[in-house]
């Protein structure tokens, strides 16, 4: 099995499947605020289901992960979407995977451009927030609420991903 | 009149009655990611009534306001709560004011401390965002969906308010 991954820059078209990429480039924009204000308008589909759902702002400050990532695992929220933005804007790792009859098939890997964002679909394999440099802190809009919204899975043999 | 308002460092207690001070202090948080990452969660109430109501992230790309600040208007969203918080994490200005009646009451005014951002609840009066050094890129939360989500009201007589 070959199980090297090698990142690619992200792109809008790439990661279509799996989510949206956060960018103000491309974004629907209007002036406010007398003119004094631009507004980069609804970037991220925020999903929530089940019962007592809600939508969360949350703060993620992680360790940057040496590379090549051994990736052992990945993980899918089944009732909600989940956005990570950095702070900085530092570029980061994201790791995904296409769903093979509700399991994860061979993991793609992608390579943020300084600035972006990204929001993971409801439902995505998807691996663990993965910042390349320090500090590494992110906002994150995921979702609150009753109910099971995490799903792992444990490869057998694990990739190795490099960028 | 006195149409002077001096600003005072953003307080939780002082600013409860008009939202939420989001920031990693305080918050509960817990290690995930086999503890590389520090999840500082749920952080702020994010309100959103009416029809076809949903979150909206977006992004808000601003000049810094002039000193003293000519406060000519505040600004309410009967439907959804609004929060902003800095990328970079500048200290930024902070006007709300009272409901006395339905109409606004004498502002008060806060600068946030660095890395702090804020979450106006649903329906509470408040100036425009008000950065106070570029760059002034924020993140916000609010709503979307049909339905009249601005009232504006014009003081009189304006307000000026320094740091």
């Amino acid at each position: 099995m070959d199980n090297k991954i090698i990142a690619r820059p992200l792109s809008v078209e790439e990661f279509a499947p799996f989510g949206e990429v956060i960018e103000k480039e491309g974004a629907e924009q209007f002036s406010i605020n007398e003119g004094l204000c631009t507004r980069f308008h609804d970037l991220a589909t925020i999903e929530f289901s089940g019962p007592s759902a809600k939508p969360l702002l949350s703060v993620f400050s992680s360790k940057p992960c040496p590379l090549p990532l051994e990736l052992k695992m990945v993980e899918r929220h089944p009732l909600g979407s989940q956005a990570f933005i950095p702070f900085l804007g530092a570029p980061f790792l994201v790791i995904v995977a296409p769903d093979q009859a509700g399991t994860p098939g061979r993991p793609l890997a992608f390579v943020t451009a300084k600035g972006q964002g990204i929001n993971f679909r409801k439902n995505t394999w998807h691996g663990v927030l993965s910042p390349l440099q320090e500090p590494a802190e992110f906002m994150v809009i995921d979702r609150g609420g009753e109910g099971d919204n995490l799903e792992e899975y444990k490869f057998n043999d694990p990739y190795f991903v490099t960028v």
